[in-house]
């Protein structure tokens, strides 16, 4: 007699079922029953099938679009785990939705991404594991252990096994971005560059290149591509200041609005992205590359499962070993 | 110099922005200009046009289909306002979406009318305002205050004034109505009958009448008029059992899945709701009379602000006064 | 070393020890042993005589009369463990006072109910393991995981072993315990019935019976007899319109100001409660059976202090297996 | 229009309402109606009969014998307040059991003083008002705002004006009590002395004088007055030491066992107390002088509504000014 | 009789008492009166010496050198007028130490930030208004109100003033502050320029410039002057890539270790900066030009105690009005 | 595959380090390796160098002078190991600074002590080791578990070991302390005296003892050293009043001001204190004996990780049995 074991339980939710299931499949056991409904005058309904009593619970859940539906999905789990008696809800967030609301811009805006994390903790979550979240501040937004995962690696290491190594200049396309521009450069020894907007409307918005690219091959890198629009103008930019190939590389495929389309127009070797967020439509561009994180959510899972430090899931290369 | 002046703003969010602006102009002042956009990713933002710093501002926002939505709407904004300084928030409520959800029906389940109470109370409401919530308990389940009204009288007068007053029997459509239906007898000084739902499938369920309907006017009274069905059968059940004519009434028009439908082909004399749910796309149904709480909401705001008690909107015959 | 076990510990308090020793023999362990004591001054003092160190401890209290002394030992105790520190501190309720001040009824009110629960949490309990509290949604007044454990299949089993199952009727003795009543008739397939009462207070008030009771065996079902009065009217009621035989069930036992003088007066076959709250003076009507619910709160103290769902309790005849 | 004035209520509950009575007697203006119910089955039920919507509302309650109840009307009448939205929640406590729990003094012991203060804030108060708490540092339990009123100058100027200062020794009954001694004495500027009782238990303790009181008028100066053991060995000491008068002084009376007839049998010229306790029965001993506190709390209360300093109360040579 | 007038009260702390009393001195009253020491064993003692009962407070420390002591300082204020029933408590910080530990850039590092954010909030602040916050996103580290003021006008104003306008191009001197180097460059209609970092260590770092600025007037823009370390390798990179002129300017001079003498042997024609730090031993470097930010802080506080937008600070040029 | 095993891990930050690493020792295992770092900007930084996942953490930060930074230094690991997912984290103090500000004594003052209680909570903290507390009633300022440590015994036992017995009289230097005096004089079954200090100044005040002391070998008791004023003037007074020998015992040797050079030139014969201070500048009298708690520390530490109760550290004669 005695309750001191607490078995690892994994629910996947609607917002990328399918990252869910492959994560549960390279740890090697399956998704826990739920019940998940959403009924014909808009609420959701959830019921656990099995118990959970005492459980560590890892929810994997994107919250995408539609990022309030499945938003709310994973604060009525976690409301539900909490009563239920779960040991520790762990809730993996591969896409956070919101997150680029991280500060007011202007006078009488909400910070939404506090919020969210605010409803996340409030609800009952004792963890989150985020992928590349907009900003490395929103850690701070929460109190609870933040486990913040990053792709960069795994976009980079996609280059360099594709021989896309020679004469790169990585380029932030705005200038928030510049940060992981650098980070991403490491991997290539490369110079960067950065696409300067001037003027705050797309439309009449001049771009200029702050560096040089002459004749390199430039990958852009960004952690969302939303409408699109932005990567467009930037390559654009780029050939018009020079650049003999232009890639992409993001770890959030939002593709809202009409990104494909746009996309699909411009000349871009490649667009190489993860699994983060799916689209079950099929939307996606037609060079575009996607790299699944499943390794890296089952690899951060099980390490934080067994209490072991995350760093060992990198090699000295920063490649994961899983 | 000093800063003691509330002054007294109204918000209307899209959840049933007709009732925010038909309530202002009760008020006999506007709506404050908010723009709300839904991104094409599924992001909402909001911005409050102008300043509410110091201000006592009144939210009116129905948490009706799409809830997830307008709930998330609702808790947006509170947060735009609490970080823009606003005296006090008040959420005016007309209808508030999980209500139903109060309580574990069985294991596992979550209570997702607590969650969205605790999720109102922290992103920083400082008051509620509601009308006909689905159980009163659900006004223990803030801690700030709660001001509850009614729309029974409201109901209960109409047809008091449209002369169906005799041999009156007033039935609740299930076995939790039963308070509601006493409630409303009192206005006639009626008889009660009850719809008595033996077996948990509609399908099959035998729905016997408990109580003496021959030959009597029925008025099925309910909170909520959800998919129809339960209306349809208890229809059905009273004419079965003697009724002569059947009415009904209640507070919340929801109407999902294909309750217009149903309901258009029952011999139901009226039904009367309110407009705490607005349908946009007017799916109606043909013999349905909606009422407006406008004149409640508009008084319940104005009393508080002026720190008058709620008590004295009725008259002693629990008419509106305003 | 390590400190990775924690031992159950069970506690009784003055509410109802005679409960908790019996509980406690079922589970084959001893409550711990506690000093408590009642000042000359009015003022409770606590003290645990064992360690508790890392142990997840049961309190078993029920907070009946003397409500407020009871529920003062519960809070005291919760605090005393909470600084000891207990791993887990799980409050077990058999009866918990204030649950009918559940909502406001009129202006002004409090909710004591939630008033309590707040109190519960904030004393430091971890969980609550109630017994058929007054409405399902005090559940949800707590944040910690409730427990709601049912004494109604152990009342109706004793019905149907004693033979009590021919020709029944259920009854609500009033509008707001139809839900109850329903659930019970499922036990004996039977139709139930309604006592309705018009008019506020109970000297001039109507009881009218909704359903039909000629010749049948009526069993009033109720959660709690307090003073007797609403069973005493309702069986007069019963007999009134033609019912052969009443008789009575209810968890809770109040027996507050003369209901056993009242009760002992009325032809009430057999009055059926459990031990949920105990009264030293004995007190108990001459025909009432007192069934113990020792045996689902050992249950349901084993099943969570081993992790196991609570519905292993019960076998497919909803009878305790245990 | 507006709702910027916020008015005072005052409202006595049970623990001692005569003071409250004579408090807002000084202050000019009538409690407020409350009905407030102790139901047969030990449950407190209370409404307040008036609206309190946005008034600053101060309640008066002595948390004396019966400690449990009278708590829990405090705690009850501050969620009423809460949720009927009263502008600011004041308590004013002349007496708060369970302050002598301050401290574990043993392993596994509640603090129920602070318990006691966690559940006044948790209710909903926003300020309380004490007197002589018995610890200072219980201000610091609260997080709330504390205005702690002394009574020292009260009893102080009791002696002056009566003429006892001559020759005079303070005497502290405790090793804790030597602070509020040294305090007393400032007053006389007279010596201080100590009752050092060796040993934990009563009746074979030794209680020695440290001090020299020989032919001295010796004044007893404690906090409290419990059983009256305490008071009645220390003067059989200070007589038995050579003191020549033996006066006592303390604020709280609560008189509880036999202290009334201990105190009776003791050569004790004069026991001056205040009224923050009352003793309906009239158990005071003979010799007791009751001082009330009337004019303290009302003035009190009248400087924090109007936010004038406390330290206003007091003229130069500490008298009570109002 | 009423209480609903707030005074304002200004209370300047010992981080940076010179801006508070010019702060003072533009609002047109002094700061009052309190009593701060530093003990001899390292402990602050603090006294406010009139009353602040009902007043609306506004404390202004810059979280500067010594830090700790000066966020305590904050701290103890915080905890004093909280217990004073000050009934705002607003936290003007010119500079907020920590700022920068504002993400976790490692495994196991503290979010320094957040918990100096928590820690003010926690204390019982109301409101905090802050200048040039390192990260926007710090905002979100409060759930209560930031009013955060920007330097960047009252900078560029003077460069624009003193004839610095032709030929310009505004530098980041590092990937995190391009954001502001593009704001800073809208005033002058400039384009910008990025000191490129690669490797970790300043000493074997390689510094390009990324963006051309040959034969420009290049002003470097930062949030911090720390060790200098940065501007100074920023400036020499300029002038080898071509460079004319150097300027620099931030917002806060903290000039750490021996910031003073590297900058002395730089040549910058002008280090513009703030008097939001202040350095009593006069470490300024010689052709360092300090802009007071008290009319900025001043008009702050008034239109926050006279509840109007802070947008009307500014005219349409963002020059400051008042 | 599990994890439910909880390491110990022990951290020593910079208050006292030499006592954290005397502890360690004496536990047998090392403290982990962490990088704290003052920079030049006075902000600290952090840096934990091992994995501390799911481990129990006892960090030993002694916060004594400088007490800012030390406080910050722990509030700042605090954040750390949270945020690093360690599964408890214990805090050892064995010095408190700002205990004695743990009430208000005068208007407007801050109760610092409940100030840093917070912090400490705030940040994370699962539990407070403490050693002799200024005041008891500082446990009651956390609401998580305070074990709090005595070094009465350890202080008393060096006295009888040296053979200090014999007409021995405790003296206790202010009237506060009289508890902790009479708990001493225990050990010797001695009298107790007091040192009674009239007036509020040191300077003019009168110093008189209470008690008689003529011939005896008084020992001074008290919790700290600080200035060593009231000491120094005991001593004198002690020795005016005819005593033949002073000796001191005291738990911290906060050792402030000019406080070693004072205590040098009173004939004091042994001033006894323990470690729980550390002056790396060897400040310490000539005359004072430094008893180390370390083998207290680290049986509490381990008794604690391993469930027991602290009780069975001592033996029946209070001695330390480890």
């Amino acid at each position: 007699m005695g309750n001191t074991k607490h078995n690892i339980k994994l629910i996947g939710l609607n917002g990328n079922l399918p990252l869910a299931e492959k994560t549960a499949e390279v740890l090697g056991f399956p998704l826990i029953k739920t019940s998940i409904k959403h009924f014909s005058d808009g609420e959701i309904n959830i019921n656990i099938n099995e118990t959970v009593r005492g459980d560590n619970v890892y929810v994997i859940q994107s919250i995408q679009d539609p990022v309030n539906e499945n938003l709310m999905e994973l604060l009525i789990i976690i409301d539900a785990l909490r009563r239920a008696s779960a040991h520790k809800i762990n809730v993996v967030v591969p896409y956070m939705a919101y997150a680029r609301a991280d500060r007011k811009t202007k006078a009488r805006e909400p910070i939404t991404a506090k919020l969210v994390a605010n409803m996340i903790e409030e609800a009952g979550a004792d963890r989150v594991i985020a992928l590349d979240l907009h900003a490395s501040q929103i850690q701070g937004f929460f109190d609870i252990p933040v486990d913040h995962l990053r792709a960069v690696s795994i976009l980079a290491k996609y280059f360099l096994d594709e021989g896309v190594k020679d004469n790169v200049v990585i380029v932030s396309p705005d200038h928030s971005g510049t940060n992981m521009a650098r980070k991403f450069a490491e991997f290539f020894d490369a110079p960067i560059a950065i696409v300067d907007q001037r003027g705050s409307h797309y439309d009449n918005a001049v771009h200029d290149i702050i560096g040089d690219v002459t004749g390199a091959t430039a990958i852009i890198v960004d952690d969302i591509i939303d409408t699109g629009v932005r990567l467009s103008y930037s390559t654009k930019s780029l050939l018009n200041a020079g650049a003999k190939h232009v890639y992409a590389a993001a770890t959030h495929a939002l593709l809202s609005k009409n990104a494909t389309d746009l996309l699909n127009t411009e000349p871009i070797e490649q667009i190489v992205v993860t699994d983060s967020i799916i689209h079950e439509d099929g939307r996606y561009p037609n060079n575009m590359v996607r790299l699944s994180v499943d390794h890296l959510l089952a690899a951060a899972i099980q390490h934080i499962y067994e209490n072991k430090s995350l760093h060992d899931i990198f090699d000295d290369q920063q490649n994961l070993k899983l």
